[in-house]
């Protein structure tokens, strides 16, 4: 390959490049995003879910209403813009599809229903360091449901039976786990327990995964706690089970509290309501807390059963007060985010995720001269009409390289037109080579 | 409405809103966005695009590559970014979808197949200031051609046929008008007309749809040329007529210079093979130059037939160096764009677009009583496993609640799980009003 060269006033030595964090895919691989997405898209209207799209930016002022965030955020500027040009409100790019969803349900609150169930798929950005190896630019596939003053329950069920469908149809070998709790149990345990420092606890706990029963102890010891509180915290902690049965382990810990039987309450409701699903889809799992997050109630994480390791490629609960704040009234949520990119990018990496095809095309028509393009078109143009994907081969070249270009791209099937007045069709399946007569309304597409 | 409040540090007087020129629309509004964006997509694939999707950044030096831009920039910044953090790239959002498009060709060729056929329906930013009343936000969905060395013009002629096919089935009124010349035409006449400065000539004859020919004349005085000049030209760039004939009233006025020759033989090659479209759809309009752009033979401008005042809402042409620039390589292309949103846009303000649904439900399931939930989520499962799109009611509230929350948000049907053991279920067509009998595997969806 020649030496490449960049047409601007710094000449660049390298091959053009995007920016790194922001991945692209070859189309081979676009295509099968397109068809994760569209399965996705599908589940969540399959629950009467109702789209809808945010701008790729919000102000400040929104992205930054729930107070400090761990995101890091991109904000905008024109690259002609006055040094001082400071009339306009800043502005950024949104790193999560939750905080404008609450601004959108506040802001046009007399157009909607309620209770509003919307799904939402878009990318976000985040400000990450490029050394840090992580996406910068990733989709997320979200739903929630907002309310008017009470949320019923229902929907904290319906959130993990609306992504067991949705993952469930996308081919993954072992599909994902859906790990539920609810807030108000761990926080009416400490409080049974009379802990103060309940935020620090929680962000110890969120580390089970990682540091196991014996760090958590351990980091419980740093903050004071009572070697029984943290028996019984890391007992709470270590529960996982399917069905209902964490209730009586619970019970047996000896903790009581309001809070606490609410978010059992609650939580037993749910995973009854879960039953339908097979039983390592979804678990009561009483470490998963979402620390850093605005969650009130349920709590979910999903994780790949066949990549423990890998982290969650789901996360969500129900949230009191994010909608509302902005309009004063009482708005309660409960939604999930799936990782998107995330799942789809380790599924490439895993090679679960390959193609055969590198573009949509059914039929490649071939062009046999140019004084039968005319009707090269023309019987493109019926393929089409009978739903069908097609492509006109563009100059009459030797049938050979023709033969070459749908190889290539993964075209299924040439068609070839007749050659001759009163000649016939034929049409020849790539995959087994077989070439036979067939008439436009006849062929049918086998794959 | 109560006195709204935002949760930042500076209090709030005003509801919660976006970004001005970012549009947003309500869930009926966006089904019908999605609608046409799938139909769109859909005939895309007819001609055997394929899709790929770039991030919503490039490098600056990217973005700049070809010269000085009237496109403003938005350059991203993160917030807590240190103030001399200059180690890294700047980098910017991509203001259409042509010059990522040329950078994925570059950066990607060896895993191409050319010609690459493909399509691309993205968001594009533009730092308009808010004042002017532009999106800053907008969708353009692109299909572009890359061939290497050499691209037949038989693809020249694919663009229309295919932006015809896609925008024919939105239902708008009297369709779109597509215009189309070649920058040959222009240049070879005035090279013909030994004319020096051609640029400054362009960019006045691009003003003809707004100032006419007596203002394309007047100006073309001021820049100094001669009055038989002038007249050969505005008659030039009056010409505007269906099919071929353009070719002959070129010829009437007399001038000769090959690389005319060469534009009016590509010209007729296009129009020729553009038969088969109404007359109405595809005409030669030699006054098109598209002035700023990169374009060097074919040109393309596509206008509402029944609002001729509003604009072009589609534009391209071919362009020789774009792709190839990047890694020193000849690899012409030809493309053309739609401006989605300026359409969409339009026909939403005209009251063309609107809908009876606010979300995709299909028919809800009324929970008659919490001890039949259980069955109603399994009749909602298995109308779903039956492809329709349901929702359960949430809770067992009275009947008329359940129906009225069908009714506002425009879900055609409501089914009635059985209210007693060995009971029928129900459904009610919501438009008439008709009740009566069915099951699950009898019910059929008609809108």
């Amino acid at each position: 390959m020649s030496e490449p060269v960049l047409q601007t006033k710094k000449p660049q030595t390298k091959k053009p490049h995007g920016v790194s964090g922001f991945p692209e895919w070859l189309p081979e691989i676009r295509l099968m995003e397109q068809q994760w997405l569209d399965h996705i898209r599908k589940g969540f209207e399959s629950y009467g879910y109702a789209n809808i799209e945010t701008p790729a930016v919000e102000l400040l002022d929104v992205l930054l209403a729930k107070g400090e965030t761990d995101k890091e955020i991109y904000v905008l500027k024109r690259l002609q813009e006055e040094a001082d040009a400071e009339g306009e409100s800043r502005f950024g790019l949104h790193y999560d599809l939750t905080v404008p969803m609450a601004r959108y349900v506040a802001q046009h609150f007399a157009g909607l229903t309620f209770p509003f169930k919307r799904y939402q798929m878009q990318k976000v950005w985040r400000g990450e360091r490029p050394q840090e190896g992580r996406y910068r630019e990733f989709y997320q596939c979200d739903i929630d449901v907002i309310a008017v003053d009470n949320l019923p329950l229902a929907f904290d069920a319906e959130m993990p039976a609306t992504l067991y469908d949705v993952i469930n149809g996308l081919g993954l070998a072992e599909g994902i786990c859906l790990h539920i709790s609810n807030r108000k149990i761990l926080d009416g345990f400490m409080q049974g327990l009379s802990i103060a420092d309940s935020a620090s606890c929680i962000r110890v706990i969120d580390k089970m995964d990682k540091i196991g029963a014996a760090g958590v102890a351990e980091q419980l010891r740093v903050l004071g706690l009572t070697e029984p509180a943290i028996a019984a915290l890391t007992s709470l902690a270590s529960i996982k089970v399917g069905g209902t049965a964490f209730a009586s382990q619970v019970a047996a810990l000896g903790v009581r509290h309001a809070l606490l039987e609410e978010g059992i309450t609650e939580l037993a409701f749910v995973m009854e309501n879960l039953r339908h699903l097979p039983s390592q889809a979804v678990i009561a799992d009483l470490s998963i807390a979402r620390g850093f997050d605005y969650y009130t109630g349920t709590v979910y994480e999903g994780k790949l059963l066949q990549y423990p390791s890998f982290g969650s490629v789901v996360a969500g609960g129900r949230y009191d007060d994010l909608a509302g704040s902005f309009i004063n009234k009482k708005l309660p949520g409960v939604g999930v985010s799936l990782g998107f990119s995330r799942l789809f990018g380790k599924m490439v990496h895993e090679g679960v995720v390959k193609s055969e095809r590198r573009c949509p095309t059914d039929v490649l028509v071939v062009l046999p001269s140019e004084e039968k393009r005319a009707e090269a078109l023309k019987t493109a143009q019926q393929l089409r009409s009978r739903g069908l994907r097609v492509e006109t081969y563009h100059a009459p070249q030797k049938l050979a390289k023709q033969l070459v270009y749908a190889e290539k791209k993964g075209i299924p099937y040439v068609w070839f037109p007749p050659f001759e007045e009163n000649g016939v069709h034929e049409v020849k399946n790539m995959q087994s080579g077989e070439q036979k007569i067939s008439t436009v309304a006849d062929f049918s597409l086998v794959l």
